[in-house]
């Protein structure tokens, strides 16, 4: 039975489901975040995964860094499994740009959170089913 | 024609080469960090690889995660790809304790690098040499 971390959960909008993680947005206007969480119990390190679950998180985290480099036209893809706080395993996918919050430091610590408002986050989720367009191709299923 | 960059060479030192990674280790004394630079040309982002070097990578990333976190008994395995600075597509792997300089956060930007006096340059070699005692299998070759 996998359950999100709470605080995951708390700092994050569900997007919906790859075969192996969820996709999950950073509830931070600062930078589009996306955090995939293999749904596998009581794992805090990608080497802990069995082969073919870390060649599927590959697939899906090389999905997503292409698709948020091409569509929100990013300078760099951050991508990081740190897990210092929140034990679950999880990895993040960040667009940085040469004019953000944090560049060229990493995000994380850096500033907190900005929470989307409600338009904004219309805005983002928009940007995101266009981006995510073929994302059935890969078995990903939105949430409800 | 792969060239590693100079600022890369200028932090670490040359641990040796996997088949598709060079592997060093970063020249600071606060963690053992070790970076995995696919050794090839012009690429910033891990989704650029062809998908079998993008498995190499993760076989190699998970093989030095697994080997940080269990010969230097580490609490958590930090792995990052960012390149924001170095624009090489470089792969860090650093071991964390809950009593290191920078815990909880991340460690890019924290402290500047304490560079590693001979003697303990020496053990830390010892250390990994320990660490990597069945490296050849998966086609590590130590640096001359």
């Amino acid at each position: 039975m996998f359950d999100l971390h709470p605080r995951l959960s708390a700092d994050t909008i569900l997007l919906g489901r790859f075969p192996l993680s969820l996709c999950l947005l950073m509830n931070d206007m600062h930078y589009p975040w996306l955090i995939l969480v293999p749904q596998r119990d009581n794992l805090r390190e990608i080497f802990e995964l069995p082969t073919e679950d870390q060649q599927q998180l590959l697939r899906e985290s090389s999905w997503v860094s292409e698709r948020l480099s091409r569509h929100f036209n990013a300078t760099k893809i951050n991508i990081g499994a740190l897990g210092n706080m929140v034990p679950q395993l999880h990895l993040h996918h960040i667009a940085r740009y040469e004019n953000d919050a944090a560049w060229p430091g990493p995000v994380w610590g850096k500033h907190p959170a900005q929470p989307y408002t409600l338009d904004n986050l219309k805005m983002m989720h928009d940007r995101l089913r266009e981006a995510f367009a073929d994302a059935t191709q890969i078995g990903f299923v939105w949430a409800e």
